[in-house]
């Protein structure tokens, strides 16, 4: 075996041209040469943080990206986005999910609760600012706090010059830079469309992850405020927004080989950690994960069978984990295939040397990679009971809800600055609102078993790695009859209860005799250990990584782009099919006759009936692919988006729209520690999709001449 | 489901270029533009009957296709068509099975035991004669032994008139038209070269019937004649078999886009038959065969699990079933996924139509369509039952041994021209030395256990259903005990003893007492009757085929190709890629690096170390395919074969070397019913691949000596 791969490495991973780069801030625009690259745009037409630009259009939605398309703030990001919003719109007597939604009039869209539009008006480099209280700071922990204060004050000054808006600290490079973002919230979002869910969500998990694709992964929201034109809650009486800039249409779409770019809020990328990391992630973290959601989806599955209404409710949670689920393992495969741990220690012993090589350098930075070695080998020997604690409070939404209605008591007991970030005044009603829709998902079988599991996982630990209120429950069976009572004697699933105890006194929340609140109250301290022991690493690990970081780029002679961070980046590149394996290309397009062939009538490829009369006649659409002689579905492009950048518009070289993101084709699952133009590629629907299927397969005309289409 | 159906055909299978034809016979040459298909040889100097020409290289040899390639009878064909032969060369020392074989002197060659080489010398149309014999004969009955009767006259004279060869009788059209084949058999023919089973068999059952294939399967073996250039036996004093034709090697290897074409006796397609044959299959004899192999399969897989020795004994049997296992399931899959009976029976309307169209072919075709129709009822209502009395026969090397002995006894009590085929005089041998052969792969707990479950099948029929001698059998526990009994108490397996019993009086045989004689007696009569009923019936069918295929020509308004038969034929076609689907391309051409890819050290995919190590610096090879820049592996062509097919030469417009062809890519299992330009592709080894492994891997200078490469 060892063989092989030092082979494979010489002759392929050679030419692979893994790159670190390519989501770009929009502060580094001007580092691009953006006309050489084809555009017919300038970096300020896309970007203007004085003026109004085409990033105005682009919004985070859902922990998605989304764009508006319409004078009247029709939004387009993903059905898997908008997916929590469509389900809890359903029932079993109006099935939205499986027959799709279409509201025909305004009065007809449904408030999506839970989701918000946030919108980046402009930023502040505030890195002199945080790393001043940093350095006066001593130990770690005492730095991590300074931090934490410095940015909470920095945020309250701002958001008092910036009436109206939110601001948020942004960590652009751990320990090194740091920015103010500014940003409109509007809280009054709507669903307007949904195709079926065998379009929406053709291929389900079979197809997540893979090319090629054939799913209509679309929805159209819209963003509402107040009469007088600001953020407003949800009210009957509010009006569609109307957004500076909205994003046009390129209804002929596009051809293969063809620029686009993508401007969106990719989450997290770790291209610029260490060996040890990836060895953390790919020999510890990631297999845990597949192993513990593996199991759970699997259980859910089982449960989903036999009832409709239980699907629905855990159709969310399920889609969710599976998601993670088989991206790690895409993950976990090109780790190994590319040996990638391997080749970041082989980066690491040149870096070694270059710092040995001078004596400042060694002096300075000779510390840092024994040092981050150290680290990790902590966090290993800490895993399995941090990972347990974790997944106790994720296992049992009651015992979430009980634990952030005690941390709401202790928090809300200190000074505005010294809280906790969700507790503090400006965030304490998202966070108190966002209490319900914990609770939306409730299954009590399921929450019931999965609790016990964790538990007895958390009971088999050795004794000091147990916390107090774990170690003293029952046992075996025992376990099992507490856990039945005391969900039996809660009151916690109804929100309306659980909502008006946020904030209370601890003594009054234990005085309710609720048995999670107890239970709650029992874990708190252990928890709070937890939290301030990784605080203090986390400072730790953030000062050797700025120093890893530093060290690197004076190596390689240049700065490195930040890792994505969930802030707003453009990454741009061509319409471009890829070569899988020895043999096999994928080419950029595919097309209805892929959806013919796939279709078998039941799930997860059940195309509705009349997208199969539609495609019937489809030859002759407007929206054909005259290159392919039929209508196109999803595209494909060697751009470098991650997880957040799903809902994406994509866009041509005169910014107009080509397709939306949402996906990573299965050898891209890597793209979050190493990116290559061989084989990194992301999934869009085509825009010609789109429009064929609100033309032919819904007659939603009305939405079609809101988009200016004919 | 049926939308999509129809859908699917509308759009996509009138362009998918669905052919009949394609493997021409010698005497269809002359129907070709051969100059104009872009070939550099006449087609003269492809077929010649009155002298040597291409062909003269090409034989058959073990069900497969092989070429000579040396002026001293080296024979080209796949591993799988020669692994008998080096399994039974391969023992737990020396397991050449695994390690490979290279004999790199003529002393070192193994005896191949049971393969002969048969070259075809020349044919002659007796369509007549059979036809007049079966003309004036009455009921269906009497037309088979007429038609028999008048085959073995016409092979009985032809091999008078030429000593030394032998002739056989081939149905081109059923009912229509025969032709006589006059072959050389050369008995003696040895193992010279077989590579490791990592490279013979690499990818296994895993990539069998796939594309993109990296398997590199093909074997070297020698013909010998007796020292006077005539066919002999096997005898050490032998010498190389010199041909009169062997084929030149393209060591440049072939490109995208190339002519090629293949030489070769494939097996049998049923191109020209009904709706009704088709579903027969589709739903009756292909599930049963899926499900029966399928479960024998994997009780050998069990069972090889312990023991190398099993392994080795057990490997060509479960390599047979697993072949037809996935071949059928492709063929299930592509019949069902083109709704090729629903095509037909379309096919069959307007046929209808075209028949009762003018009162004339009413009258002579009118009942064609029905028959056949009223045919296959009768055979379904009796196929489970003979189904399951083939499978008895199959089941058990005793068994089917006991039964051809005493089947000899009772045939070779007849007069020679009334005997069947492999008890009349010119087959004893032959038949007779098979009987070791069947007796090597004995193994007792697979044939105990699969014998009782056949008859418990059988036992499980309607009592009418059952031949006598299994009725009377016991039942449940019991007969297991039978069986134990039977097996201790049988001399069969000890193949000397068998062999003398060959061809002695029944009563002989019976007095033996041994248990498998005695049951092979007893099932004598119902077999009988059973081989009686199928040929009488065959003669029905094929009275109706001939009609069938007689009106379906006159309505196409043109000749049709017979189907494969066993005979030489030549297909043509391109060096080409395919979609397999939507936004998939398959190159044509696979390389080391697909090798590497796939490796990974166990089986199926467990490279030799020697090919890893030389594939490491393979980059400057001679061989490599520069519009690749690596070694190619296998290669990919439009052309029409089946199985048979198999260690069929891949030849250049000029008649070189350029491939070994060995299997189809799984869409292309369906070729034995409709072959398609769009996806009907052979698959072949690289000449440059097998010259490579010769040079690189195996060291093997001598070989390519003698085939004139440096």
């Amino acid at each position: 075996m060892r063989l092989t791969r030092v082979f494979i490495m010489l002759c392929l991973l050679s030419s692979l041209g893994l790159a670190e780069e390519g989501m770009f801030p929009m502060n580094e625009l001007k580092r691009l040469d953006l006309r050489q690259a084809g555009f017919e745009l300038s970096a300020e037409a896309i970007f203007n943080p004085d003026s109004v630009s085409l990033t105005t259009a682009i919004i985070n939605i859902g922990g998605c990206t989304g764009s508006f398309i319409s004078p009247q703030g029709l939004i387009l990001t993903n059905h898997h986005c908008a997916f929590s919003a469509i389900q809890r719109a359903s029932s079993a007597e109006h099935d939205y999910l499986r027959e799709g939604f279409y509201a025909a009039s305004h009065e007809k869209e449904f408030p999506a609760r839970g989701f918000t539009v946030r919108i980046t008006d402009s930023y502040v480099d505030v890195s002199q600012e945080i790393l001043a209280a940093v350095a006066a700071a001593g130990d770690f922990s005492t730095r991590a706090k300074a931090k934490e204060k410095r940015g909470k004050e920095l945020i309250a000054a701002a958001e008092k010059e910036n009436p109206g808006k939110r601001v948020e600290l942004s960590e652009m490079f751990p320990g090194k830079s740091y920015m103010l973002f500014i940003y409109t919230y509007l809280t009054d979002v709507r669903l307007v469309y949904a195709p079926p869910f065998g379009i929406g969500n053709f291929g389900g998990e079979e197809d997540n992850w893979v090319w090629p694709r054939h799913t209509g992964d679309f929805a159209l929201m819209r963003a509402y405020v107040a009469p007088d034109g600001k953020p407003a809650e949800y009210a009957p009486g509010n009006v569609p927004y109307s957004p500076r800039v909205y994003l046009p249409i390129a209804s002929r779409g596009a051809r293969e080989g063809d620029l686009a770019f993508i401007l969106g809020y990719p989450g997290r990328t770790y291209r610029h950690t260490s060996s040890h990391y990836l060895e953390y992630e790919s020999r510890l973290r990631m297999p845990w994960i597949v192993e513990w959601y593996g199991h759970q989806i699997k259980t859910m599955e089982e449960m989903s069978r036999k009832d409709r209404t239980v699907a629905l409710k855990l159709s969310s949670p399920i889609k969710g984990l599976a998601n993670t689920w088989k991206n790690y393992q895409g993950k976990l495969l090109g780790i190994d295939r590319l040996d990638l741990v391997e080749r970041k220690r082989l980066e690491e012993a040149r870096l070694a040397e270059f710092i040995t090589a001078d004596s400042v350098r060694q002096s300075r930075y000779g510390i840092v990679l024994p040092e981050i070695d150290a680290y990790y080998k902590e966090m290993s020997s800490r895993f399995e009971s941090d990972k347990l604690m974790d997944a106790l409070l994720r296992s049992s939404s009651l015992l979430s809800t009980a634990y952030t209605l005690y941390q709401s008591s202790t928090e809300m007991a200190k000074p505005d600055l010294e809280r906790d970030s969700p507790y503090m005044e400006r965030n304490l009603t998202r966070t108190r609102e966002r209490l319900p829709l914990a609770l939306a998902d409730f299954y009590l079988p399921r929450e019931r078993l999965f609790l016990e599991e964790i538990i007895e996982k958390i009971q088999a630990l050795p004794a000091r790695e147990q916390p107090a209120a774990i170690a003293r429950l029952p046992k075996g069976k025992k376990l099992g009859k507490f856990l039945d009572e005391a969900f039996a004697g809660s009151k916690l699933m109804e929100s309306a209860w659980a909502m008006q105890l946020f904030g209370k006194p601890a003594g009054e929340l234990i005085g309710t005799g609720d048995p999670f609140l107890k239970l709650a109250a029992g874990l708190h301290p252990d928890l709070e250990r937890q939290r301030e022991f990784r605080r203090a690493s986390g400072a730790r690990l953030e000062k050797l990584m700025a120093d890893y970081v530093e060290i690197k780029q004076a190596a390689a002679g240049r700065d490195f782009i930040p890792d994505a961070n969930s802030t707003l980046r453009l990454t741009y590149g061509h319409i471009r099919g890829y070569a899988p394996r020895d043999a096999v290309w994928y080419a950029p397009f595919t097309t209805l006759n892929g959806i013919l062939e796939k279709n078998r009538g039941e799930e997860p490829y059940n195309a509705p009936r009349a997208l199969l009369e539609a495609g019937a006649s489809s030859g002759a659409s407007p929206y054909v692919n005259p290159d392919l002689g039929a209508v196109p579905v999803n595209l494909l492009y060697d751009m470098d988006t991650t997880g957040g950048n799903s809902g994406s518009p994509v866009l041509n070289q005169r910014g107009e729209l080509i397709g939306l993101n949402f996906d990573r084709a299965f050898e891209a699952t890597i793209n979050d520690y190493a990116w290559s133009s061989s084989y990194s590629r992301s999934i869009g629907v085509d825009v010609r999709y789109i429009l064929w299927i609100l033309a032919e397969v819904s007659g939603a005309k009305g939405l079609l001449n809101e988009l200016g289409v004919e």
